[in-house]
């Protein structure tokens, strides 16, 4: 039904070409199964139609990477956090091979796994944008969740609640071992960051977004505007000149269209706003990376294949589907 | 989550206080169950988190009001109307209830019950309003219905279908035992009222909303401007001087989101519009009262506790929980 | 609960007459049980309503045409088309039925069925549209489909995909038996013709929208700009002098309200975005007929009821029925 894409990136050099790492990694969150996300997306045919429709010639070594080898047998909690040592491995790791594809130039795709992934995935973007094209990249990140707790503000403790912070560089850490590898070349600027759909928010989080100055559009934002203007105002703060990584954690969309997620939240994105939001991303030209997260086919066994679609159809809208 | 409001309340002296009243009377319709709506609101840990997130001092009598001393033993139809005598001794003695709350200049919360028993709460407000503030309030009244009808004009009798005429004056009664006790200073103008979410108004009703130009925003108003520009029409309409008394039916939802209730129409608000009809209201400062009605956890058992829960929602927003 | 519409016709000199077709005809497609749709509707209460609550005087011949004895014992396909000879003489002859009602001044209501029907009904407008006003008809086609192969393009050889190829002239065939009848005063101009709700369009398609600088207005669109700026551009398009002929698949409407159909899409209209749409094409004043297709209540048993229920909103919105 689709075809390839008339858009012209602005910031690849290798505009047909598409990194794919699948990270079957549930370490930053409590729940099993959402390292079962990856196959589960490949399995409904995402790979096929990403190329065969799209046209993309796929870079893939056709591993779900579970990462056994590098996570530690032991890993004590650390500030507060759980799984600190297997986290910070495995998201190093996967830095590198974000940071592989995009310094060659291409587009990349991550399958999550949950978000805390996101601290390798947009780590090694960053840095090689940095080094590619000399310029800083904007990150959209459409979530009902901020993910911007410190190790300190976080109530329970899980990474894939953090990110945000180790991003930016407002938690910091010194050992090398738990996130000191995130160094300032590999970081982004709150000022670049823009958030779409939160509607669970935490108060020490909220005081964050307010401090900082960070641009957030709620659930309550879009029903105010609409999403139309939403996405506008959301493109109009990161400008035209930037490179974009969008950071979509399923959970952003309302559980009616995907409710096999860790943490669902009422009131969300409906999958036509989710996939809009992706188009409008797609349309800008400017897209260089994207991750798909926290999809987890284990719960809501009734729902799971619907979220399955629903994560395929954001991914395909960000990569240049569209309706007509 | 959340925490209190910033927003400085225009109307009230005690910004920090609430007057709770929890309503257990079905009378104004047919359909047993609306009465345990508010042990199931509270159950369900609304005052908890209107005391402990949003930072409210309740003034509640810890009480479920049957009212039942005062329900009369027989009640024959009169003037079309069913249990005349009970509502209307219910819904005086409720006038009184969140009078005292509202003349010390604190916010009245009335959990129902059916939506007739809006005849006393809307009556208490205003007398209240007229006398600390000497002014005349307003009325956001959100619901699938217009709730306007005279006693001839209504074809089931219910009251609950009724309480806006009885409020504004157009269905006028001598009879003190029957409604004669709303007094002048007791009632609303029409020129103060504003619906939204109507959908299943009746012919008779259509011809009173006409003929007086009552501000209404039907589903296809929403659909039209969308609910954000709705609420500027509507806030606009009232004017920012103001009190407001907000009265929701939850059947203005939905039923996908709020399926327990007595009279379902299909096409309604979505939770999310709803919430934002609230937070807008919140917004103002202008917020006096709010009734929250027509939740009957004995109907749809599969979809109470989601009716609850949406309850419980609606009215966090309009007293200030904010998603950010 | 609604009384007849005070919009006044433009382009009828009898406004209260509406005629009504029953096709019980399913061979545009493959899937049984979409010619069972005129007799569900219609014992859903659609033409009581019409009556008694719009104040329409019906003129109905109580039948649902099957047309048996039109269609052929054998019915080879033919350029790639399933069923070509059945279908042209069945649309053939609906097409000298709705030119009957038409040519007479009155509305015409035509209750499919499958979309393939529109050849008949369409090209039976258009001609007498032309007779009694000399002017060309618009028509809106609300469909999640373009329906716009030709018989080389289409992939399935359903003719239900191919109807509004015929009717615009972009698919030509000599042979009378084979849609040959369709003569140029029965066709439309690609330049009058509006899609609304478009999301599943084959690639060809696309092409010939493209090409032939067809108005579209996908999804996207709708969620871009809301569908009451969307209405405002689709009728602005058309203008005020143009009778319209509305053409409802009703498949347009998300899967969630109208599963019961042949070939649902996910991310599709709500149900109170229908009745939006349809009210709008009201009030214009210029509706001259409409047609509901593609309702299966044989299809998702347990969606059936509320398919057919969403059908028959649309058609009263279609005909004047009004919130307020
Ligand atoms: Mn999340
Ligand atoms: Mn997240
Ligand atoms: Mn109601
Ligand atoms: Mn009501
Ligand atoms: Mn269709
Ligand atoms: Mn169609």
């Amino acid at each position: 039904m689709t075809s390839p894409s008339t858009i012209k990136p602005k910031f690849l050099s290798k505009s047909n070409e598409l990194g794919v790492i699948a990270v079957g990694f549930s370490g930053g969150q409590c729940k099993p199964g959402v390292d079962a996300a990856p196959t589960a997306l490949i399995s409904a045919g995402l790979l096929t139609q990403l190329k065969e429709d799209l046209g993309y010639d796929l870079f893939h070594d056709n591993t779900v990477h579970s990462y056994a080898s590098i996570i530690p047998a032991s890993d004590p909690d650390y500030r507060n956090m759980k799984n600190p040592l297997a986290v910070s491995a495995v998201t190093q790791r996967l830095s590198q091979q974000v940071y592989e594809h995009a310094q060659q130039g291409r587009c990349v795709l991550t399958l999550g796994g949950d978000h805390s992934i996101a601290i390798g995935t947009i780590s090694g973007t960053a840095k090689a944008i940095r080094e590619r094209l000399n310029r800083e990249m904007a990150v959209i990140w459409v979530d009902a969740h901020a993910d911007i707790n410190t190790p300190e503000s976080s109530e329970s403790g899980n990474i894939h609640g953090m990110p945000v912070a180790f991003l930016t560089g407002l938690a910091v850490e010194e050992r090398e071992d738990v996130f000191g590898w995130v160094k300032a070349d590999q970081k982004i600027s709150v000022k670049k960051l823009v958030y779409i759909g939160l509607r669970d928010v935490d108060r020490g989080e909220k005081e964050i977004l307010r401090d900082h100055g960070i641009k957030a559009f709620s659930m309550h934002d879009i029903d105010k505007h609409g999403i139309g203007r939403v996405m506008e105002m959301a493109l109009g703060h990161i400008g035209t000149d930037t490179p974009i990584h969008l950071s979509f954690d399923v959970d952003a969309l309302d559980p009616q269209w995907a409710p096999s997620t860790g943490t669902p939240v009422r009131g969300g994105l409906t999958l036509r706003e989710g996939d809009f939001i992706a188009e409008c991303v797609h349309e800008t030209g400017s897209l260089v990376a994207m991750d798909l997260v926290e999809v987890n086919p284990s719960l809501e066994a009734v729902g799971a294949a619907e979220t399955i679609r629903a994560g395929c159809s954001l991914v395909r809208c960000a990569l240049g589907d569209t309706l007509l």
